[in-house]
């Protein structure tokens, strides 16, 4: 009997996780990549900039790749495709925003001329290899995102990307419920499904709300208004800037990014900035005040960003003055709470009126709701379901709205990054696991730091480091030099002269000892010192700094 | 004409921040101190345990002081007593629960024999020196919580402490709507009150509302119970114990912040245990599993809490078992959201079923919405109104409250700690500045922790250290042992060896200039090390750890 052929669905990313969303496709010998993004570190990857995914299984397989596929333009879904591109470079497709906010990207590291962007609409199909790939319009909170129905021999897999249900989009672009619809009539073999927002209940506002509730504010505003934004939310700034233009405002832009992505998205059509309305900040800071509207990075509170710099009076072109109307049209990422907090705080103390959520309206969600998700599924009528982008938690509650929707448990599966799931036509499978994880990112050094660093990062960020430096003959044994303490993050050493006078005696009479025992070898000298003076330290201070003896002889 | 007598309130903490809450009210040369919390540290305070007042302007009037009254038992409003006593020893005054807390803590530094306690009741009075103390019953979120009324020659001051008006309270000790009326009443020169839920409308929920939801949760779980709380709020637990009961289940008590609250508030009568309800977690063990309840630390997913240590796998005594139902019965304090998600994660993974908030009912503030900070300013109507209690917007939205209730703006005053605010009869404001500040407490030490001690271990944290060591030859200026590199925290040295050579090497070229040049002065060669070798490291990973020279002579 010939072996049934299978597809398998392998994640790499984005799954138990928020962020880092990447899923492959593997049907005999071809490999299709869907997705390739960045998260942000957990508080304890200590210095790391930012954190990718492991691609050893596809830099194993690296003959077998025939592309990505990309279903929108935010960092957790193209900000790894620097890092993994340089590695494998295929084919990227994408829809034009998507594909524009990449090459920002690409360009910063110098390789957007190497790589090769194929750019599709909406409701195009694009062969790639066995893979038919259909890209279908949703609503996100940035642009031009589309789903992806992916036609194999075996059936066809929907990934919903991240979408939303927005009847009221800001550009009339509505989710394109028919060919949702149509892939159901004709057969979902799986669905991937965004699984962000599973645990709210009801619908995700409209973004037009958020237009409203600005509207509402500009009306009322009679000085200058400050707003904060995520960059990529191009509908929340064309709806700032037509509220601004309707109100008589200029509009500056600040914050690197920002710039940035006003521009591309200007230019690629997807911004409409009527004639005039757009001006420089310097521009911006001798018009009256109630004839400026900022729009400006740092509505997560990131210390380096342009919003929390003008909190902290620290900014180069803009100062906070009392009568200023700051918006923050966001919500905290989880993990970002407190630094918005302590933004909102600084901002009032310098009398501006900060509106900010969970003000009804100022900004909503680009995720699906249980009531949307439910629809996604009662569209697409999929035999398998596969909850994605999301903690495990969510996985686990959006398997359950699956299994109260009639899907039978054994067609759920609630996966992690790295296992391998195994469809044919008729069943579906766990069928072992490949190399998954995360790659840290710091600096040039790409996955350079591992455990051991983090843990003494961790271990220097608590209670510093105490050194320990002895110069000893290599004839006689006996000190020569030193010993000399060097304290850094322990304790003030100006107020601590008499604790390293201890310590330096300490130290003495450890390596006297060690001498008189007949140790000699290195390793068990350092092995006292560390022992020894980790106690009597933590004896006297509570504290527990790293000890780094350094024995040189002559 | 005689200078008319006055009354000062200076704040020493809780204006501008969540936490370590104190306030002093001076008469003459009389001084009563109300609350003296600690908070706990922010994210940049590196390695810092707990955050204190500082008590420089108590310390210069020692002799003034009279005592310390104290509203509730919570860490932000006692926590800093066991430092703050062992400076200045006088009288303390609180309800019993209150005391039973703080000698809980006292006992802990071995200072309990040292200090005098005062136990009061609700509508107790106490004369300290010209002041007349008035304790009044309110609701919180720890039993035995208390606003103060204190008669000064002057007039009356009214400090809620916390409070929350709720109307069916698990012990049935309603909110002494009676005295706050009589003191309106009679007349109130100054209300404080508490701003830490302004921004919420309406009235906040009735605990009693989580006791209906734990019923629920108790009714229809078939195994295990664990459930996290607060340790101090012990009508939670009480009425998690009722609930056990009611579905004949035993208690176990987990986590030792948790077994030394319940046997206080068991001792003291302020928890109510069934004969033979209590059991100890081994016996637990061995008990059917729809017999068991546990109660355990860990609501703020704080990592070495039994409820986390349980998530990880890592606890002593109890494991996860798939079927468990878990209570949070608590919602994150700002900063603590991801880590309270991470444990629920992690619990959801090994299978349990997780109820936590939002989940409607499972959990209630504490603290009074815009409605019960109405109903308080209209009891106590009071002529001058200070909010207190709440990061900077809070303090302005409180203010913004009392003055659409009609408080004219300028008998309303927004303060920072440390600012004078004084009062005649009729008249109130600014009169100057003290000393006030947070003193950072870490390990042994209290306040030897500073900017310089910080600003090294965030660099520390961020990209560790780099060390070298060189000895030198004093007559010749010859090197005669290294340089030595030594790093930690920066790159995985066994992967980085050809760094570290260059490095190395980098150093002797600087150092051989150096000679050459004719500079000798060890400051001079370090700081060309610190420079040279830091363009360097940058170049090469864009990093940037601490380089610290270490020249020895011989």
């Amino acid at each position: 009997m010939a072996k049934e052929p299978k597809i398998a669905l392998i994640p790499l990313g984005g799954l138990g996780e928020i962020g880092k969303n990447m899923m492959t496709v593997r049907f005999g010998d071809k490999i299709l990549v869907i997705d390739c993004g960045l998260m942000f570190p957990e508080e304890e990857m200590l210095g790391i900039d930012v954190v990718i995914p492991d691609i050893t299984f596809l830099l194993e397989n690296r003959d077998q790749v025939l592309g990505i596929v990309l279903t929108h333009g935010h960092e957790d879904h193209i900000g790894a495709l620097p890092y993994v591109l340089r590695q494998i470079n295929v084919p990227v497709y994408g829809t034009r925003l998507t594909l524009g906010l990449l090459t920002g990207k690409l360009k910063e590291q110098g390789i957007e001329r190497d790589v090769q962007l194929h750019a599709v609409k909406p409701r195009d199909t694009v062969q790639i290899g066995p893979f038919k790939v259909e890209f279908i319009r949703v609503s996100h909170s940035v642009p031009d995102a589309v789903a992806l129905a992916i036609h194999t021999p075996i059936g066809t897999i929907v990934h919903t990307g991240d979408f939303k249900v927005d009847h009221t989009p800001v550009d009339g672009e509505i989710i394109d419920f028919y060919k949702f619809a149509q892939l159901g009539e004709r057969g979902v073999l799986v669905l991937l499904s965004d699984s962000t927002n599973v645990e709210r209940p009801g619908f995700t506002l409209s973004e037009k709300v958020v237009g409203n509730t600005l509207d509402e504010v500009f009306r009322q505003a009679r000085e200058r208004i400050i707003m904060a934004t995520f960059a990529s939310n191009v509908h929340r700034l064309q709806q700032a800037i037509t509220a601004a233009h309707r109100y008589d405002r200029k509009v500056a832009v600040v914050g690197r990014s920002m710039v940035n992505v006003v521009s591309i998205a200007h230019d690629l059509g997807y911004l409409s900035i009527p004639e005039g309305t757009l001006i420089e900040v310097e521009e911006a800071a001798r018009l009256p005040k109630n004839k400026v509207l900022y729009i400006s990075t740092g509505s997560q509170g990131e210390p380096m960003s342009a919003l929390t710099r003008m909190a902290l009076g620290d900014h180069r072109q803009v100062d906070i003055m009392p009568g200023d109307t700051i918006i923050i049209s966001a919500t905290p990422i989880p993990g970002n709470e407190k630094l918005v907090s302590r933004v909102i705080d600084l901002l009032f103390k310098q009398g501006a009126n900060v509106i900010y959520d969970p003000v009804s309206g100022i900004h909503v969600s680009g995720h699906p709701s249980q009531e949307e998700l439910k629809l996604m599924i009662n569209l697409t009528k999929p035999k398998f379901f596969v909850p994605v982008h999301g903690e495990h938690r969510m996985l686990i509650k959006h398997a359950r709205l699956a299994r109260e929707m009639g899907i039978p448990p054994n067609h759920i599966f609630v996966c992690e990054n790295g296992q391998v799931l195994e469809f044919s036509k008729r069943t579906g499978r766990l069928a072992g696991r490949v190399t998954a994880g995360r790659v840290l990112v710091d600096g040039l050094g790409v996955g350079d730091v591992g455990n051991i660093v983090l843990r003494d990062r961790k271990q220097l960020s608590q209670d510093g480091i105490l050194i320990v430096v002895v110069t000893i003959s290599k004839d006689s044994g006996a000190i020569v030099a030193g010993p000399d303490i060097v304290s850094r993050g322990f304790v003030y050493v100006r107020e601590s002269e008499q604790l390293m006078d201890e310590v330096r005696e300490k130290v003495r009479i450890i390596l006297e000892k060690c001498f008189d025992k007949g140790i000699s070898e290195w390793s068990a000298i350092k092995s006292q010192i560390r022992d020894s003076l980790g106690k009597f330290l933590y004896d006297k201070t509570r504290r527990r700094p790293m000890i780094l003896p350094i024995i040189m002889d002559i």
